[in-house]
């Protein structure tokens, strides 16, 4: 049986989760990418590096998160969250940047400190982490139970 | 480090894989999906049931598929590929359908034999298994490792 899961549902499931899927769109063509994210009140806060995402969101805001339980083939759970791309830029923004950064430092501290530590490079071009937010506007989810 | 892969190594991921994520958009809005899938050649074969996504797709056939393996959280792929929607409908896809069928049936044949013994139902609505296909015309990958 597949069921609709409530708002609150949803929201649980975004709170306990740490990787997802970010989905962007230009021109009609879509773009999908895997992220570290944490989740509080109306806001997804994402680390981010390289690429196309950051340049396809700044032309156009709409984004859509998708994070997924699977337990087993007929036991799972998915969750969609549509919202608005926020970049954090200093300085206007350092008290949310610094935020963001405190959350995900709870869940994603490994990766902040592999930054740190060692150049992390594609194709000789350094890497910087980024930090932005999604403001959450719909929610949506499903959940298939035996 | 974080390298991109061959449209080789690309293709490989995706043959071993059966779970991945569909994004397709309408009017610039993302949607992201979670996916049983079966790789072969040029062409995602899709089972699906229900839904905004198939709507969204005849509307608008640009579509993008992600696949990802992480093993942990410095070693992990993703593969991207880009693609065009096409619908499998009887009778004049009858052949692709059928080969469809058996291609995911060797990996989905639970979600089949699962369909089949009971019905499906979303809000009292009956699900009937739907079968579409990508044809993928352009790949990228990145792998990191530690």
């Amino acid at each position: 049986m597949i069921n609709e899961i409530s708002n609150q549902d949803c929201r649980a499931v975004l709170t306990r989760s740490s990787i997802g899927r970010l989905g962007c769109a230009l021109d009609n063509q879509p773009y999908v990418v895997p992220i570290y994210f944490a989740y509080e009140a109306d806001y997804v806060y994402i680390l981010s590096t390289f690429g196309q995402k950051i340049e396809w969101m700044r032309a156009n805001p709409k984004v859509c998160i998708q994070v997924d339980e699977i337990a087993n083939q007929s036991q799972w759970v998915s969750v969609i969250a549509n919202g608005i791309f926020e970049e954090l830029p200093e300085p206007q923004y350092s008290t949310e940047r610094a935020h963001a950064r405190s959350l995900l430092q709870k869940r994603h501290n490994w990766w902040l400190n592999a930054l740190a530590e060692r150049q992390t490079k594609l194709n000789d071009v350094l890497i910087e982490p980024l930090f932005f937010r999604i403001h959450t506007d719909s929610m949506s989810g499903l959940r298939a139970t035996a």
